[in-house]
């Protein structure tokens, strides 16, 4: 039975308008694409274990039940629960939805930079009292020295940001002969700890997984200047969250902005949730809070999908 | 006594450095120039009586003791506390430090402004409690379309950072014709009514004074679209805030972001204080909260009064 071991199974799992799923029904024939969108509807085991193609981002638990597939197409940016050891058989493609979140999660960040830089948590923790109470010089992003750790989609847009504020970027990537839009000066990983000590802000916009888990340890946040602000808008195991609460407890740095941690959620007892300067929101820089990421999405995996179906033939 | 009369009398009450007082003390002679610097000395009622320029910003009061006063340079953008009917005499000039303020003013407004898009000050009010929970959509620059009213050094600043983010920029002046950088569609202040149902973002970059009082009365601010964002970072008295506080109350606007209130310190009890989508910080935008200010401050007066001396020897 030729016919039945090439059809397709593409689960599709994505949040789509109309006209994006239109678009997705024209790429297979009728049978050989299932809609489950987002928050509606869920495949069931027997549609794991028939799909070749998954569209969107299933619970790495059901991925055991997978026997036929070739992609996997995440909507998320981050695709670290699936490319852990053991998740997905090695021949299997991961993809994922870099670019799509790029303006989304470096603006989120941004705004919590600035805002830090402009003491407003302290302010917005006083306003409820009723307290006119001006608490001393700020700082500003005009001739500041931004580290970005990480210069891809994320980190190159927040350093447009700071860029087009007056900052000076200053990018850490592998290949430090890449350039990347946004970033003044390149350097490679091995220079990290010789970098850290001049910048004024530290922006972690990494993925997460084995190389990057707690990048950011006692050390190195110790050896961040003593007024410097950490932005995390990667993945929370990136820092030693347990550190960082206990260095900024001894009066250590100006602030930290995070939108991740480790674990998520935070634990309410977690000593961060309760450090003045630090700020931290619940992982909502990317997610769906623009209306435009959902199109982006759709936008990118509907490319992606077309060129390998295109090259798998 | 032609010598007494023509003899200058400067009360010097900037702050500045070292170099910047030799600066100042070389444009007139020494017992022509008296420093009170700013929080560590006062002139008296005699000094008063016998100056005839003043730079910084004395209590409005003293100045009725004033007899040869001939140029108040204050240190302020806003001088609407001297330009007040029956506080000066007619003859004589008055100067603000207007250009010191703008990035200062402008960066902080934004601080304000983003975070308020992003709900950062609803997460900081969860953070205490370690709540880990999604508050939902926010909103974005990128193509948000923002009303500057006011397009001097502050809207001006402003605009830039806003446009730099991709937000579209609309101006309000007196003379439309006169354009502002930053600003990509200038109006004049007649139109405003119809411009203020179309701005996602109304942003008050205005001095205080009579023609400005309660500019965004009750009226123009149930003109803005229900889920619009108003910043103040003029004069607090160009906004109804009673209105405001009550029509806020009522669900209207997205949020309001106020660094300025009337009367100032804002009462305790004011509604504005406990309205959550109102953030409030207590008149500090400017003052000299980035360490440049004060010589920006400095250079400028130090330009005009060079300028005064030279065009009325």
């Amino acid at each position: 039975m030729i016919g039945e071991i090439k059809m397709e199974l593409i689960l599709n799992m994505l949040k789509l308008d109309e006209e994006e799923r239109e678009a997705f029904s024209r790429i297979v024939s009728p049978e050989e694409q299932r809609f489950f969108p987002e928050g509606i509807a869920s495949p069931e085991k027997e549609d794991y274990e028939q799909a070749t193609i998954i569209l969107g981002n299933p619970p790495a638990a059901a991925l055991k039940d997978c026997k036929r597939l070739r992609l996997l197409h995440a909507r998320s940016a981050g695709v670290d629960q699936y490319s852990a050891p053991g998740v997905l058989p090695d021949d299997v493609t991961l993809l994922s939805a870099s670019g799509a979140y790029g303006h989304s999660v470096s603006e989120h960040m941004f705004a919590l930079l600035l805002g830090c830089m402009k003491r407003l948590p302290a302010y917005r923790d006083q306003q409820g009292a009723g307290s006119w109470t001006d608490l001393g010089p700020v700082k500003t992003l005009k001739g500041s020295r931004v580290l970005c750790v990480g210069t891809g989609d994320l980190g190159s847009s927040f350093a447009k940001l700071c860029k087009a504020m007056g900052a000076v970027t200053v990018g850490v990537r592998r290949d430090a002969g890449k350039a990347a839009e946004g970033i003044d000066e390149m350097h490679s990983f091995d220079q990290l700890d010789e970098l850290l000590p001049e910048a004024d802000i530290v922006a972690l916009m990494l993925p997460g997984g084995a190389e990057t888990n707690k990048l950011m340890n006692r050390e190195r946040i110790l050896k961040m200047k003593e007024d410097a602000i950490l932005v995390n808008g990667g993945r929370g195991s990136i820092v030693d969250n347990d550190a960082l609460a206990e260095i900024m407890a001894s009066g250590h740095l100006w602030g930290a902005c995070l939108d991740v941690t480790y674990p998520e959620p935070l634990p309410p007892e977690h000593p961060l949730w309760r450090q003045p300067r630090a700020v931290i929101t619940p992982h909502v820089a990317g997610t769906y809070h623009l209306e435009e990421t959902p199109h982006l999405i759709a936008e990118i995996v509907l490319r992606h999908v077309r060129e390998f179906l295109q090259n798998n033939k």
